[in-house]
């Protein structure tokens, strides 16, 4: 019984380091040969035997590259090299309840930096439908309790994200979104500054750039008053 | 010849499929079950028994878990659940060489988001000693040749990051600098605002946020105009 568990206790470290290994090495390879998108890898067994590995723990460094979208399997074809989507893999580990105080008011920090940062984006691309649309879900927002409030939340600036025009831009805020919210639900004090959801679309119709900028800073005064 | 092609190209997909599910199954449990950081996870047998798969796939899925850094190996404990590095594995797929096009344009213009955002924190935290450092970064610039400008760029934009207080947007900017960099040697045009570093810090001692956020503005702006 005590051997059975000593194997098992080192078992997984060992091949976890072989692992690790191996994909530093094959990150190494890829870079060094200047492998790009659609590249063709070599076959399995020829890179086990050029690494001095067994084809276990190659498919276990492979199957990591894979999860990062780093390599992908073509029939015909076998792996080749392919275009990672960035955010994927950090929306898997973006948890409220496991990552650690300080990364929360850090990321909680990074959300308000990026909004305050969104005006000149959205005053080179908004257009008028976008305003209309908008103008839409800040109209439902009257009248709404509370439970419904996070939702319209979300809405108005996922719409504000969609109208800078970057698509990585308004993914990333979703992801950061339960992160947020999980923040101010945490806090008790209000969270609403004196200009208003409303106040901002107009302020889009008719105003400046820099009215907006303004605008912004008032919105979300309450959240950068609790971080002094 | 023709069968061991054949069982080569479909082991991968099928092994990978399983995999896959053995990691979303795992991660929906851990929630379920809602396990903290420093939690043991059961052990590697009963998990395989349980999810009807053999030990090499549980450990796949095992492996990739670790690899985002959501569990770790303890002496004598096992697997427990560990905080996760959110940006650690971000970091593994930022490479400029091959990101697509449209991702590249999007985290450019993110990294402008995040300087034009910065101002809010920055008035919140700054002190006469971060000031004098930058002062003392900007002064090394004067009569440096091209080859050093992207070094000082790192340098002064850096340390505004460093300012800002916040480990996660620091670090964030650091992955985002080869992006931008290559973003900036790709593009012939001159990359220079009329307000210059020198000018910002300046605006840092003496200047109001409001003072600040149009220095950036003008400092960041034939980017923006690029994007026109």
């Amino acid at each position: 019984m005590a051997t059975s568990d000593l194997s098992k206790d080192l078992a997984p470290i060992v091949s976890n380091t072989m692992a690790d290994m191996v994909e530093i090495r094959l990150r190494e390879y890829l870079k060094r040969k200047s492998f790009r998108p659609g590249d063709a890898l070599p076959k399995e067994l020829e890179l086990a035997e050029a690494l001095g590995v067994s084809r276990n723990v190659l498919r276990e460094a492979l199957s990591r590259l894979r999860m990062l979208g780093m390599i992908e399997t073509k029939k015909k074809r076998g792996m080749v090299l392919a275009r990672p989507d960035i955010l994927g893999t950090f929306e898997r580990v973006l948890d409220p309840l496991i990552i650690d105080t300080g990364t929360l008011q850090d990321i909680f920090e990074l959300r308000l930096v990026l909004e305050m940062g969104l005006a000149d984006l959205l005053y080179i691309r908004k257009t008028d439908k976008d305003i209309q649309e908008l103008e839409a879900i800040a109209k439902k927002e009257v009248n709404v309790d509370n439970t419904f409030r996070i939702k319209t939340e979300i809405a108005f600036h996922g719409k504000l994200y969609e109208m800078s025009g970057n698509d990585t831009l308004k993914r990333f805020q979703i992801m950061l979104l339960p992160i947020f919210d999980y923040m101010v639900a945490v806090e008790q004090q209000p969270t609403r500054g004196d200009v208003t959801h409303m106040d901002l679309v107009q302020i889009l119709k008719n105003g400046s750039k820099e009215d907006f900028k303004r605008g912004m800073e008032s919105h979300l005064k309450p959240h950068f008053d609790r971080l002094k």
